[in-house]
């Protein structure tokens, strides 16, 4: 076996082009809101397109307007090797959630093609569609559609608070780009790798550099809706009264009592609250909520699930409750095979490194049903994330995708010197 | 004293009318949104100019774009008698809250009209600016700006979901009809008359055709913003946030147990919650609520005033609160004559009639602060209001006008005797 290259990234240029991304769709506090499938997604997609096309990439997307960017292999036949995250952001959301993990693999690839490296099998950088499910709910459309989790027909269905479907959105991305080849959904994939920041503090509190991710924690989402009825909020007799909110309150609050303190794992959020007719003086007939549950026992994520059914059936009358559970996503563990790489390119680079489960969901949950898949976190600064204020320093920028680029440098030696074992 | 006329009004041409005006701004539910300043509304004032112009009807708005319709007295020097209600409507409103009253007491001008009688005093039709509160929040801007008890420029700068200010509104009301003549905001009033459906089931319950409004509750409505921080729902450790929904349950539910059990006469409603940034994977930064408080005793409410504050204090941590009172309106007593004058020509029409308490507020409770003003209620379905299923039947629509032309042309008999003691 020939020993691996030893390419290295261009950290100037990733952090010039991770802030060159971040001027798409940002905010007047620092952040950046460019949600999915918005002129901000198409603005970005235009700019990766231009980037890549500069190093010979071929572009393609699907029929789940997942985006991709493949250096061409000398076998064109076996399945790409898969790299990336997201170009969506949340309404409120920063510069590196998605961005960083995307802008990583393109400057993988782009060492590679620089280094005049032509693989075996074709390196792929994707950008999936709609993970934050911000403004389509629930997200990881793209990678779930992409994995067979989702039917796509259940994708398009989805309406955003403007009433616009996913499925005229994702056409008129298509549209705007009507040269870009089209791939079928779920192609074969030999291993995928993402990066992304932490989302947490505890690379950051324990000053290491790259978390190997083990898995990432189950997670549950839940819509409630709560009926009650309208009334004159200056005539209608309190006992009289089916108030929504009142009921939401009394619900919202026992769950947070008995849910969110369960134990140190536990994750609990109600996160959105819709309220209708929303008008200060009527007695309001209607609130729609979800929850987003998350625990790193399977057991224990279907133990809560229940016990939130229970409590909102038992806490509602004089409203009434129905409870859907819209997500259950188990926790899973990530290839052994993959981490092992991880953590060699890390050490090999001098950064410290740990083992680590995600308490935040990504794309790579979904791949790792379909191929071999890992994840490679960098620290973000005090764990904030999903805010404008959020942070990743620059030397942790360049370290992840160093070690990106590492990994997948020594699985194309290996699948230079035996393709059949390739991976697996 | 001359007897005054036996005049009646046309109860058919009233409920084409009030119908004719429901079709404005009409909900596939049967109701209406007609909410102030929209084109809806500018839509309704079309409808009553030409209706008022065909009996010679002079038109007029104001500063606070009222909108006033007077049949000319012969001492255009006297204070008019004032008569009407409001053209807005809630979003999910109905065909009778305030249509009624205006649709009356156009009909008791237009009786007056056919009957070629011309009274000392202009008899003046008013609909008030934003009765409802609905769009441009707290409501009755256009009666508490004439009665000086609320700024201009303060309504002005109020602003609706959309960014929308008052003022902008206004002037483009204004713009809309350029020949309409303005008076000035707050001009002397000899009385004021409002008919209104009840929005409580007291009088169908009691088989009552005519309330004799006796006062109105008093009113508190209240701001509050709770401030935590915002987070990643699958990061964020539970003991380590400040979620702004999780305190809003708290609070919400500890006011509904400390103040909406108080007694019987109280109302207490939290109708409109404001969640931000309001997405299912974030842990909310920000909650946003109203209140809206009500109680006949002014002390009780005064009290309850302050146990909210105290509350709302003692429960918000680990996050901040901010309680801003919006509107403090004590509970009112009307006028004794004007009641006693309803009373008389309910009994000489056959119509059962009671005098009760006013459980709503109304644009009247702020003309009895310049003037004798009274209000006379006729039942609704159900007590059912602020509804689209809001429904009055014919028969009291006509009954509840009737008493007003009545009294009107009490009035104006005897303002024709004895002009300097007219009316008080």
């Amino acid at each position: 076996m020939s020993s691996p290259p030893d390419l290295a990234v261009d950290a100037d240029r990733l952090w010039h082009r991770l802030m060159r991304l971040g001027g798409i769709g940002a905010t007047s506090g620092g952040g950046v809101d460019r949600q999915a499938l918005t002129d901000g997604e198409h603005e970005a997609w235009r700019l990766l397109l231009d980037w890549s096309a500069a190093i010979g990439l071929e572009p393609a997307t699907d029929p789940a307007a997942n985006l991709f960017l493949s250096l061409p292999g000398h076998r064109r036949d076996l399945p790409p090797l898969l790299i990336g995250s997201h170009l969506d952001s949340q309404p409120t959301g920063g510069r590196f959630d998605g961005a960083f993990g995307v802008m990583a693999a393109l400057e993988a690839v782009t060492a590679l093609a620089d280094a005049g490296i032509v693989p075996a099998r074709d390196i792929t950088v994707v950008a999936w569609m709609n993970e934050e499910g911000s403004r389509f709910a629930p997200g990881m459309m793209g990678s779930e559609a992409f994995a067979g989790v989702r039917p796509i027909e259940a994708v398009r269905a989805v309406r955003d608070d403007a009433g616009l479907l996913a499925g005229t959105e994702i056409d008129r991305i298509h549209e705007a780009f009507p040269g870009l080849p089209r791939r079928g959904l779920g192609f074969p994939v030999a291993a995928y790798l993402e990066p992304h920041i932490e989302q947490d503090d505890v690379l950051e509190k324990t000053a290491r550099t790259i978390g190997i991710v083990t898995g990432i924690q189950g997670k549950k989402t839940f819509e409630v809706e709560i009926a009650g009825e309208k009334g004159h909020a200056g005539t209608l007799a309190m006992a009289g009264r089916r108030d929504a909110v009142a009921a939401f309150a009394r619900i919202a609050s026992a769950l947070h009592d008995a849910i969110g303190t369960r134990d140190d794992d536990i994750k609990f959020t109600i996160g959105r609250v819709e309220v209708s007719p929303n008008a200060p003086s009527v007695v309001p007939g209607r609130v729609v909520f979800r929850i987003d549950l998350r625990h790193p026992d399977n057991a224990v994520l279907d133990g809560c699930g229940r016990r939130i059914a229970e409590i909102c059936a038992a806490m509602a009358a004089p409203c009434t409750v129905r409870v859907a559970e819209l997500v259950s996503a188990p926790s899973n563990a990530f290839d052994a095979g993959l981490q092992d790489r991880i953590e060699d390119a890390a050490m090999r680079r001098g950064h410290a490194a740990m083992r680590m489960i995600s308490f935040a969901g990504h794309d790579a949950r979904h791949l790792a049903s379909v191929c071999p898949a890992a994840m490679i976190f960098i620290p973000c600064r005090g764990g904030v994330s999903h805010d404008e204020s959020e942070w990743a320093e620059p030397t942790h920028v360049a370290a992840g995708a160093q070690v990106l680029l590492d990994v997948v440098v020594g699985l194309v030696a290996q699948a230079g010197m035996s393709e059949a074992k390739a991976l697996r």
